[in-house]
């Protein structure tokens, strides 16, 4: 009997996964389909996700999910699971484990991450903001802004970053109401609209001693947080991808122009097999990336290749899909140009396609290109 | 004396032009940067071009300037001058003359162009609007819908295309008030926000005799008038791409990251490099053309290679510096991301990327590809 | 312990092989990179494989050690296997299995495939060539030419594809020495010069009834053999492609411009790191369709897609890494450049990039567009 | 009367030059397609140009016919002209005028240029060539290799660029037959062909003071002469570009496949349409840089840009082309497989690629990017 031809799901990706798998993605699919809206109602569902030991192809099948939603949601998703759960979970001790992640889990609490600041987006060893220890209150004085911040004007905690007395980089848990504190919302961004966006300014906000991190000292901490949402970006992208893949097949198809259906042109069918190929070998690429995580097999730099191919081709395929729906293209009604907006953040943040370039360069040749020193 | 290069204008397009030509972009550019706001300030500065002699190459100056700040702005422009006015001018009557052009000139009322329809965005040939002949009161009903015409819900007056009794298309003047006459505007655009586009909803609208253009008969009549508009699409597209270049290489070089600005990377240099070379040697090919068209020399293959060449390019540069811009990029405090979502829709309509490379394929060819036909 | 990033593997393809699959690549990669040279000694080496029941992943494994050497030499492999003893084997009879296939697989004979016709190089259906049945000799006189053949000019045998008197397409086995059959070599090409390329010119063979192969009736029998050979395709485009992005490496390591290696530049390390991407994610979708084919689960153009993918991205790779060799990089000596020419050839034959691509196209929509018939 | 578009000529250039400059051109594509064959044909004819005050204009005019036939022979030209006669006749001193221009020009004597190391493609700053003076007989002693010199095995004399004994780098005048000199040709290079490359190897080679040219002190004298030769490349490879796309073009309304001719095929006339575009805005640019060099109002990098825009576009060019070609692109008889060898090398040579972007966005930033040092 012949194989058919599957255009949803041109490598069979179904067939490499488990029961399991199977089961959370289709069960997290109606759920993102019909019912995704407040972002409480995801934190809620999400309980279970990131803590209760499913697998990171699962993680990665929900992300897709998500993503083919939307961009901002998933970013809310990769927030709260891998920059705020995973830190408290790998680096935390056992009472803030216990105070922190039943409620994030159930979204009961939203977090934010503040590692990025103004003048040091790619570049994070130039870390300005800085934690004084105060022997006398056993507190830590935290100075600095941090920006480009998802989740900040909404959140009840934050994990953020910065430099301690002697020079090093630690993490730290500061809780809404701080004195100090403050979140302001940035305003004007066409990119994730369906998620917050600010800064974390911090004024001297007194921090007490057993709210760092105990186990994260140096840069490896926020990096080991950023490859866990950058794992988690590279089958969101995809999903978003999908979406406008779908989106552009079945409007072309509907669509009558000089006689026959938009999808009968050459021009069209060549954009729809560019963008089936890259999806397929894109998704492709990350279940494996996926297994070898569950496996403890990946290094950082396959998760940069992956942040870098999905989010980069997603964008290119979103651009292709947008104009293939013409003037209505430009419509939100389509839902189209939302995702284009969206990936153009979601392939600047969590390392940009040049950094992670570089990044990939440097794991090839031996040779660092980020800076000009030798 | 050694020539210095001067990034702004790489091949010295300042050293071909008139003094004339010089004297109105200047006079133009610092009307832009300067007081450019609310549309109807434009189009009252307007008076004068399009109708008072000034060149074709004077006129694409303007709408690069125009444009420079925003797509929509120039949209307005385009719309008024080459799709209301020059039609008028062209094809109309002398009372139809008297009548309108002045008033458009001074921007006292503001025009829109009916065109496309929701079923046949590039096939005008297929159009459905139908304009019947009533003998005894000596007008026209006319009945269908026209859509994503710019202007159109803020429109004083529209010269709406329509199909005859006796198969033919002709042009008709329609005024605001009209009788069975609506014009929606589309909500939910994430393009060319700065200017309103609706749709025209006639439904049996009855339109005197003398607001027919007596010499359009066939797509001849809106054909050249969006040969017209394509021209200063051709200019303005690029001058939205200087602006992005111009923001990208102030940008990185403003930005510290690794101890140097960003433009002193190799991966932004090369960027650079690419846009500044599109959009010199797609200006210098815009003034080829402005001088053939002035010396009636051109042919309308011509314009459709430039409008295509300049929206595509301007769409490519405008990316890649929204891309270079990082997380600042999304916001729209920095201009760029508002371009890239203009020039989506500049690259789509008055003929899109692909449609253009079908009118070329066939001019080089001799055979038509747009059809299952042969 | 952390997990260490290997450029040459990116992916960890190694470790979703079986030991018997390593064995054999690794025995073969040996053979390939020491003894490779005659193409007797090729066929020789090959004694065993696509008959003895080695899987399809292990002879992708093969495909791309062979054409890491050269396309040439794994296009001789490809019409040896794939074209000229799956069909036997498929279509065969017991005779003509026993007689062929031994010294097919032993090399001790060669032979080669005739499809292509002069006029009708992606259109088989309009294939020229006449098969006339003589019932008194039970003889079948074949007519035509084919071109474009690979081995041809030094073949033992072919199995040509014709027309019959009831309009259907069966595939013969010819053999050297027929009278009217003659092979002229195709001179001047630039790509395969390491295969020899001919025509096979008919001019009333007179082919016993025995050499028809009786199972194969209709298109369907020479796409079948296509398949099989784009399958192997899509992996050795790939070994090509790690050959170049291997050279260009090793060669901007050794060499210092400015007082440092060439790749330490950021531009040189852009083009690393597209390249490692598509190949391992074009080497991870390879795997899965090899092991779909295994399975039985695998449909047609899931190798349309991957052939499509792996020949399109080699051929970019090859062109950047020549250009990264500079002026060197012309000099055959470096090997690249033969690998850029035999590119464009494994790209274009078996199916161009953009026959691929409408083969797609349909798969997506329903819709065909190779044609002007609706 | 309504204006035709010309496929050949799409902006009009013809109307832009003046008489004498088409009638130079005219006479020289017809020696160019029906004559050119040996080189010393070649040269002979050139007799006049460059020397006896044709405009810049007309040179780049007969460059781009001479590339149009091959980029090895154009190559000649570029080397014989901008690299040897140039410097004699900018640097050289009233003697060496007398006694090689008028020989140069009449093509009696061939020369060629060696500025170009082994170790220092792009960096001619680190130049190991050394000249040392030798008071006592007033001669220089030269040792050095140079690489990739074209012409080299064949010239009767060279121009060779070595830094002397107060650091400065210096041109002189060598002959063939001096002493210690030696110029092995390069084998194996895939492209241009049809010139000679090669080496040029000093070994204490002794020249006369006489042979030193006096108004050359650094590198501004080697680089004058690249920037002359530079301008003509940009000339000349969008001629190589202009055949290649004729060529395609005249094979795919030949060709007939699935009932109709290729170049009926929508994916055809997209590639055709970039390919118009692409050498139209190219030549405009082209012309607008030979304008401005006559009056001497260029500067160099505005010759760097076009010389990094015509070779990029032409070898994007050529390799569709190519592809357009199918199976039969391979085989020289089609000409356009050289082509894409030739630009390979063209692409190359003079500056990279990539060496001309940095130099484009040092103009645009201010800020150098070609070595690790501030």
């Amino acid at each position: 009997a012949k194989v058919q031809f599957d255009w949803r799901d041109a490598l069979d990706l179904e067939g490499q996964l488990t029961e399991e798998e199977v089961m959370i993605r289709d069960s997290f699919r109606t759920y993102c389909q019909e019912k995704l809206m407040p972002r409480i109602l995801m934190a809620n569902r999400n309980e279970g996700y990131g803590c209760a030991g499913t697998s990171y192809v699962a993680y990665g099948l929900i992300a897709r999910e998500v993503e083919r939603v939307d961009s901002g949601y998933r970013s809310v998703m990769s927030v709260q699971s891998s920059l705020v759960m995973h830190p408290i979970n790998a680096y935390g001790s056992e009472e803030q484990k216990q105070k922190y992640l039943p409620k994030l889990a159930r979204g009961e609490i939203l977090g934010c991450f503040g590692l990025t600041e103004p003048n040091h987006g790619s570049d994070p060893s130039s870390m300005e903001t800085r934690a004084r220890f105060n022997p006398s209150s056993r507190t830590y004085s935290i100075t600095g802004s941090k920006t480009w911040i998802t989740n900040s004007p909404v959140a009840d905690m934050a994990v953020v970053w910065a430099r301690c007395d002697d020079g090093k980089i630690r993490g730290f848990i500061l809780e809404r109401g701080m004195k100090g504190l403050s979140t302001p919302k940035i305003e004007g961004k066409f990119s994730l609209r369906a998620s917050a966006t600010g800064m974390i300014l911090m004024d001297d906000v007194e921090v007490p001693e057993e709210n760092l991190l105990p186990k994260a000292i140096g840069l490896g901490g926020p990096f080991g947080c950023l490859n866990n949402a950058r794992y988690g970006i590279a089958w969101g992208a995809l999903g978003a991808a999908e979406f406008c893949f779908h989106a552009a097949r079945q409007y072309t198809l509907d669509r009558i122009q000089f006689g026959v259906p938009l999808a009968r042109n050459q021009l069209m069918q060549k954009k729809m097999a560019d963008m089936l190929t890259e999806i397929s070998i894109g998704l492709q690429s990350c279940l494996q990336l996926g297994r070898l995580i569950d496996e403890k097999k990946a290094a950082p730099e396959m998760i940069s290749m992956l942040k870098r191919n999905s989010c980069g081709k997603a964008l290119d395929i979103a651009r292709q899909a947008r104009d293939m729906l013409g003037g209505n293209g430009i419509a939100d009604e389509y839902h189209v140009i939302r995702h284009v907006m969206n990936l153009e953040a979601v392939n600047t943040y969590e390392g940009t396609h040049d950094i992670h370039a570089l990044i990939l360069g440097r794991a090839i040749t031996g040779l660092q290109a980020f800076t000009v020193h030798k």
